[in-house]
């Protein structure tokens, strides 16, 4: 099944509302869909990395090029790493040196890295400036791109640094995940299959059931499932924007999966976001069910699922190990997410029924980081 | 005439809404008064520099002690230069090494570049942290601590990077202005000249007609025109939070002003900011009488205020000069508020009659400057 007219789920936030189209080869009609979302538009400066440019760059250029759109670019280069200071400084003074202005715009064309900061630099190059998210990875087009979280890294933790910037538009061009590797694929399916287990059990069974090999492998299910991810994200958002309260369920899996990238020093060779994420969630329902919060079984269901899509779900699958108790709990309380010392988790009370767990007890957490090996 | 109680101006903002406090010795009751407008904070960082520590830092320690708040301190070098990517870097990081999390508080304690820096390093560590400003100048007393405007300077020009972030409380302690030098007493009078002539004439007249001194020299008129100055600003900033409108009324003579901060390259022994408002004001009159927008009388009577108070108003008054017309003109292209290429300049009809003149041809404006001996 394919669409002509791409789909279109809204992001409601009241004067900051915006669309996310979904659709194959959108890049090529970018500047079309740009200048339909944005007025005033001159100019844009596109900020993308190495490995995404000799795929899509071009393209891009030649969308807005069809519409009369400036454009400048900046290559930087690719991974975790590149959201650090010196770029987000890099990005801003481009900006400001290329002298766009306000009404003009800025492109993020790559993965959730790119996306985070560049919507971050756009946040504070002249104390705002618009900017469009361009995913081209499965995770940046189902999460990262799509809810107005931009940010950079610290030596402290990862995101500790940002924004609240609401982008005026996101087009997720599914045509782009054709060319992904299989590994980035299933990462970014984690975040997928997290939708369903915060509040939609329908959307799970429906995965499980075997929508998942159309995502993963570019079949008529992964519009739809781009779409429902992106509508469930939206919905959350749009009654919590900036992480006040039920926001916060987005963190299911996140809170154990932060813990493991740092400890793995965001080391991409070693595990990628989507992995620490899909561990995050098989590890948040085991110890759910070890509280006696939801029943025994569902864990594996979880777990099966997970595996049989390709993803982690064991602290021992990690390369290299990841620490013992000690300093995954260590590593926990590094996240923003602690408040005055105590920890919060999203665990669950059944398939679909996610919560924010505030206040649990430290010695808890360790107790059951050893009971899974660590 | 003194007061026991502060006087309280209040900045309506919805959500973001915060009080003004303005009155003599508030410093030592900082605690208390910090205590009442935030819950839940815990600890703070001070951030301050080398010029301020040594006369206030103790006496704000003293009083957040007495209210049991915990805090540690960043003591930074004084002046512009300070505004860069470098000690912003630093102040965030030391917000995240020290631990503080998103309930605390960032305090900053000084002129408008603390303010500026501190409010931009809240705005972005952990996504947005609440701070305090305690304004020690004038200038930042009765201008850059009200209104949410933070920042930092860029090397293509100032306060090109930044967010709008407002404080949860400005307390404004004018004893501390007792011992500031006399230039920088008259540097901030300037702004507050600023408010009557935007659109307060009956102000204007009350401080030409003596209060003036009262304002400088520490009288009863100090609290009063510190609370009308608020007042004109909070007003203006409720109406246009996010400068897509009258906030830019607030740029009155700031346009030329700017400019010839820039020109010196922000050498504040050559010219600090609120001199260059001040010339930049008489010009702005004086452009407006020369377009023919007001009486040919207007520009000499408020240049002969500014004189009476000790202020420039001509550019041959910039020990060193400012260059010709059209480094001048350049250094206004250069401005953020350039839109499109067309200039915008705050122009004005009458005493108190400022209006937002766009689109202003650059040759008129190249013509004025040679007559203005540029």
């Amino acid at each position: 099944m394919s669409h002509s007219a791409p789909r279109s789920v809204r992001v409601d936030l009241a004067g900051r509302s915006y669309d996310i189209l979904i659709g194959r080869d959108l890049l090529r009609k970018s500047g079309a869909f740009i200048a339909e979302a944005t007025d005033k538009a001159r100019a844009c400066l596109i900020v993308t990395d190495e490995n995404v440019a000799p795929h899509h760059l071009a393209t891009l250029q030649g969308g807005l090029d069809a519409s009369g759109l400036l454009h400048s670019h900046l290559i930087l280069s690719p991974g975790e790493k590149t959201k650090n200071w010196t770029n987000l400084e890099k990005v801003v003074e481009t900006i400001l040196a290329n002298k766009l202005e306000r009404g003009d715009l800025i492109i993020a064309l790559g993965g959730g890295v790119i996306g985070d900061l560049s919507g971050f630099a756009a946040s504070v190059a002249r104390r705002g400036m618009r900017f469009i998210q361009i995913p081209t990875t499965l995770l940046a087009q189902v999460d990262s791109s799509v809810g107005g979280k931009t940010g950079i890294n610290s030596p402290v933790g990862k995101n500790l640094i940002g924004a609240f910037h609401q982008p005026s538009l996101v087009l997720a061009d599914t045509a782009l995940l054709d060319t992904l590797p299989l590994r980035e694929r299933r990462a970014g399916y984690a975040e997928i299959v997290k939708y369903g287990l915060i509040d939609r059990p329908d959307f799970f069974e429906w995965l499980e059931k075997g929508a998942w090999q159309g995502v993963i492998e570019g079949g008529e299910a992964r519009e739809e499932a781009v779409a429902i991810s992106c509508q469930c994200k939206a919905a959350i958002v749009a009654r919590d924007e900036h992480e006040t309260g039920d926001r916060a369920l987005l963190n299911l899996g996140h809170t154990f999966g932060h813990a493991l990238e740092a400890l793995v020093n965001y080391d991409g060779a070693r595990l990628v976001h989507g992995e620490g994420v899909a561990i995050g969630m098989a590890m948040a329902h085991r110890f759910s069910a070890h509280l006696g919060l939801c029943e025994q079984e569902l864990p594996s269901r979880v777990a099966e699922h997970l595996e049989a899509v390709g993803l982690p779900t064991r602290l021992d699958q990690v390369p290299g190990g990841t620490g013992n108790a000690e300093e995954i709990l260590e590593a926990i309380r590094q996240d923003k997410k602690v408040s005055r010392g105590t920890l919060t988790f999203i665990l669950t009370k059944g398939l679909g029924k996610s919560f924010i767990a505030k206040g649990v007890e430290e010695a808890k957490v360790l107790d059951f980081l050893k009971r899974e090996g660590a």
